[in-house]
């Protein structure tokens, strides 16, 4: 089958490999009906995170079930599911807490950039949908498995409820799909921090209020503005710079939360000035196993489409464009067909 | 009047200083029934935090008016009040969302030992007491002042709920404070971190269940050990030092809960580590006033007797004795008769 191998900085290739197998019997194989390229898959394609040997990419995928292994119990052939990038038991105490990417027996999931994908843990891992869905819903299931989970994640995590006043830091597609997390938690007023024309527009579909281009001091100063001097309730941090984080830090009203899910590359924070803002911070790897069963009930019943932030797609052969295009911010997200 | 003076590193002295005057008409004086030296106090003291001028010292105080300013309107002389290390109106938006340390009028309290107070925002910083409490009471009273408030906030940040895993890094005042909030939160578990036969004691008393006397590694260890390799669900960090916060970000189960309160000098912390660690991190100066009331509640009601904590008491004219007493740990807390 194609797959997609990363060899380098932009080096990434369309490549004949053998078709997964089952390889523990806790296993299922799954059949890709969608797949997509990450945010994060840009942090080693653009070579700030180094590629030790060429890595087969993707780990955003639903799709029908093809095979399980002999100890999978609750997943049959045929049927439509949906998982994340970390494979998890959901038996464990993390798991029971609600922490499955922190799950003792976690692995990562990689390689759904091809049209079939091994997945550990399958019972844990794989939640099916009620029924096969009809293709409209394809894209909205796909972000499910994990930039509309992490949206979500950081809405929970910034404590978003009825009526908060909420900033989101990142206009790439879990900044969007946090501002639409936060609509559904019914957020009274939605900050959208972007300079970007195309995605304001999405954000304000999606529930934004307002909308603040400045950045670093000048952001801060506009959503103080915005708050009489208070700050915001919650600011979701969606990117994992340091700038992007001390902007959240600092936009926040005392005891207030900042929820960060950018992966952070090199940021570091000082407990005195965490101290002093009285901040509650908290973040991670989404669990997006939590959420999933609630986020397809509601894809399902269209009562959302995170699908929106898909403005373009390919077909897996040419899934270097789509690379490309996410890489010079032409695109939000891109979609692969297999 | 006698009153504390810190000129700088272990140069403490008692001099005579005008008497305190209303300044403002929301201000109200208060003579001293008891006060304390704070471990907070020690920083300056050692010279870790520098002493530009002398200082008058003191900022924990229970007492009864002595006077009020024109524009007081809930206070009148003769009632016996406490009140906290920063003045808050109690009105404004921070103070309103619970954080009357960040109020956007605050104003440091100092020099409370000594005979008599001067309390700015007087109306939003003072609660009386149900009645004149007897004698036995002030020791406990005198703690709600700083160092159970700040217990108690520890254990709030770190949402310590009935049937709770509790880890306590730090077995000063606060720390042990900390367990007694912890226990009358409903914690199942209680791990203090203590190498001081005298204050494990005091731990069990407040209600530790379990104590860790190794510190770093080796004491992370011991906590997963006690934990089934699991981590607490929650750790109160009351020291404030590198060491101490890892030791708390590192002894809690991903999902878990960290409520630092030592004042923290120097500490760094990587955002990496805070992500895949799953940490819920929340702290900062304790928002006493707002739990003045309940725990006034709980004193008079004899539930609580965090006052245990005051191990030695001396004339005011002696604290310099109680400053000594406290830096060479022979002291845990000095109470201060004016």
């Amino acid at each position: 089958m194609l797959s997609t191998i990363l060899y380098g900085p932009r080096d990434i290739r369309v490549e004949h490999r053998d078709t997964p197998k089952i390889l523990e019997p806790t296993d299922a194989i799954i059949r890709i009906a969608v797949s997509c390229v990450c945010g994060s898959d840009l942090w080693p394609y653009r070579g700030i995170q180094p590629t030790k040997e060429p890595t087969p990419m993707g780990h955003e995928y639903c799709g029908v079930v093809e095979d399980v292994g002999s100890a999978v119990k609750t997943l049959k052939p045929g049927q439509f599911v949906i998982g994340s990038f970390f494979a998890s038991d959901n038996t464990c105490p993390h798991c029971h807490n609600g922490y499955q990417t922190s799950c003792q027996n976690r692995e990562f999931v990689g390689g759904a950039q091809a049209p079939l994908l091994r997945v550990p843990l399958a019972d844990g891992t794989l939640v099916p949908t009620p029924n096969m869905p009809t293709e409209d819903l394809l894209p909205s299931l796909l972000s499910l498995s994990d930039v509309m989970g992490t949206g979500w994640f950081a809405a929970d995590a910034a404590n978003v409820k009825h009526g908060s006043t909420v900033a989101v830091v990142g206009d790439g597609a879990v900044g969007l799909l946090g501002i639409l997390s936060a609509k559904i938690k019914g957020a009274e007023r939605i900050i959208a921090m972007s300079r970007h024309v195309s995605r304001q527009k999405i954000a304000r579909a999606f529930g934004a209020t307002d909308i603040v281009e400045e950045r670093g001091e000048a952001g801060i100063e506009r959503i103080k503005e915005a708050t009489r001097g208070v700050g915001a309730d919650s600011v979701l941090e969606c990117v994992g710079t340091q700038e992007s984080m001390m902007q959240a830090v600092r936009s926040v009203r005392p005891g207030g939360y900042v929820g960060y899910v950018g992966v952070p590359h090199g940021v570091e924070l000082q407990g005195e000035q965490l101290f002093f803002a009285h901040v509650h911070l908290h973040g991670g790897p989404a669990p997006v196993r939590r959420y999933l069963p609630d986020l397809i009930k509601l894809v399902f019943e269209r009562q959302i489409d995170p699908g929106k932030v898909f403005d373009r797609e390919v077909p897996l052969d040419r899934v270097a464009e789509a690379y490309r295009a996410m890489d010079e911010r032409r695109a939000i997200k891109v979609l692969l067909r297999p």
